[in-house]
């Protein structure tokens, strides 16, 4: 960990030392808020993704403002917001091995757990420590839905697996995670509504034949910040799991919209000083690749067009320049950071500001929890 | 953080919950070995680049051995080391802004501080700072010598910045920084040599322009893994700068080695499962983005010439197989990271492994050291 802080409560923002992941909380309210009232009246309920910002604060305005609970990506993740009093968490992915099943257990004594599965081996080892260890999971089937990552074939093979989570005393059938993660990253409006009618019919497909079988299918979860009005209005979701549409990053920010479409706005940013200026087209700055993930592009410069982040390394950022004068040493810029995850998996606090100042700063609580 | 550790001392490796970062003792301490004979019997010495592993365990290990010394790149991250007792750092970097140069005066205080510069305005604030704290800095100035990023030209223009810091009465003109970091990674070894030939000319005519002022340059540094034999040879340089030697990346496997050129092992590791084994040609593993930086291009898979990791998502892997029985549910793969330096910084731990048992759990003490 840095050995100090990036900043104290009441500092002005120029105050911050840098680089800093920075939230301006006026954007990401209106952000809370724009989610909150896109579902109001509908009986599709807020699920917020977790992961997108590891951070306990966050989800308790997530839950506050209507969320039925959270979605975490790991079992690790998960034991931080339980410890933080988030009671209803499905961990939106598969858990494979015996120590990850035991902490499974742990926390299912502490809170409603509900965990994803995709093969019959998975099934039977979440079976056996939950009657060993008397607990209750509630498992739902994933469904391939065209992202060709985890994820059983709809229909038939789903149902088998339902069939066999039905069958097993400590395991409750819950529902179906219909994900569609690529969709959510198609740059057209009708690539994204073409994918999630596919998506639907997939889910519709294999409700159905889970219902065939007698079983009760209670929830069909997925959506993301790109696509989840699809998911809302389809008639068939119960649950969706936005997580990025708090933050935006600017490869979400990247999609076309439709007319209708919900804009949510750039709320996190990286602040960053300029450290070196020799070359009038050549600024570097402190933020590199320890201080901003690159796997979706590098990042942008907040209200900068003339300026382009073109390169980083571990902690060198490479910006173009038109001219000289257009940025001085020692100046600051926010940058939008390519992909928001695994950027605030960067740093362990978010310093929050408004009015140009430090309102807060937030832990990151589940930062590094791999496991 | 993670709630729980991923092993513990003594656990065979089987036991690891994954995914984890895993040193292998015997490439590293092989690796270590092969660096210090390789500088045996040379004026030149290892001032190990500390940013690649953030572990004060590491460094001393280094030290031991014969470093003069580390570089930093940050100077939270040269607290941390300084904390550890490492008393000899060199931060190969700008440090602008009135709160990091407060902290770098405080370190001063207790250790051997370099810093560098490539601009009369960066020496002015070093040198107010300085006076005002009452310690020293040694200041090296960065000079371009073909990577584009930080540095002022070759020649009279860094020979004016020389003359600046030696007129300070505060600073200390220690040398030059010469590091072509681009160069590291040209794939041929006719074009690192080439390039490096050309930064040895550069700080050849930089030292004369120096040395025409009467000014003495003590030193000359840089260089990295991928090039150090050159610099090492050149009869110019005094330090070398590597720091990716220890765990040796993918991309730095990549390069074409010459006849006689040393090779280091791969020693550093991701050790991932098997979550998801639905479609014959696909398994998914529970390393994505958040355990593997892939700035540099996706993680090989040790040892395994079938298998391909294609794509990364936040926390799921996508693995190419030949087919379904080559890989099952809950089996174990080591994956080498494309690039050590931002993956080492998403772990807050080492797991050391000796004859497949953990040997020794070290800290990555200065993970997320940014500022």
């Amino acid at each position: 960990m840095t050995p100090w802080q990036a900043a104290k409560i009441g500092d002005p923002v120029q105050a911050i030392d840098t680089p800093a992941l920075i939230l301006d909380l006026a954007p990401f309210e209106r952000n809370l808020q724009r989610m909150a009232l896109a579902l109001q009246g509908s009986a599709v309920r807020l699920r917020a993704h977790a992961k997108s910002h590891k951070c306990p604060e966050i989800a308790r305005r997530q839950l506050a403002l209507g969320a039925v609970g959270i979605c975490c990506q790991k079992v690790s993740e998960a034991a931080v917001f339980v410890a933080a009093g988030i009671l209803d968490i499905v961990i939106t992915n598969q858990v494979v091995g015996a120590p990850k099943l035991l902490h499974l257990a742990a926390l299912a004594r502490q809170a409603r757990i509900g965990v994803l599965v995709d093969g019959p081996e998975q099934i039977a080892a979440l079976a056996e420590v939950a009657q060993a260890q008397q607990v209750r999971f509630d498992v739902y089937v994933e469904v391939n839905v065209g992202s060709n990552r985890c994820g059983t074939a709809p229909g038939e093979a789903a149902a088998q697996l339902a069939q066999q989570i039905a069958a097993a005393p400590a395991l409750h059938f819950a529902g179906l995670q219909c994900y569609h993660g690529s969709a959510q990253h198609y740059r057209q409006p009708a690539e994204r509504a073409a994918a999630i009618a596919l998506t639907c019919d997939a889910a519709r497909e294999t409700r159905a034949a889970i219902e065939r079988l007698g079983i009760r299918v209670e929830q069909i979860m997925g959506a993301g910040t790109g696509s989840f009005q699809h998911e809302r209005d389809s008639g068939i979701f119960t649950e969706i799991q936005a997580g990025s549409y708090i933050f935006m990053d600017r490869d979400y920010a990247a999609n076309v919209r439709a007319a209708g479409e919900l804009v949510f706005e750039h709320a996190l940013f990286i602040l960053t000083t300029v450290m070196s200026r020799v070359e009038p087209s050549r600024a570097i700055v402190d933020a590199g690749l320890k201080a901003s993930s690159v796997d979706s592009g590098m990042p942008g410069v907040w209200q900068r067009d003339d300026l382009q982040y073109v390169k980083a390394s571990d902690e060198h950022g490479v910006i173009n320049t038109p001219a000289a004068e257009s940025l001085s040493l020692g100046e600051r810029l926010r940058l939008v950071p390519g992909h928001c995850d695994p950027t605030v998996n960067l740093y362990d606090e978010i310093i929050c500001v408004r009015d140009n100042q430090v309102e807060a700063i937030w832990s990151v609580a589940a930062r590094g929890a791999l496991l």
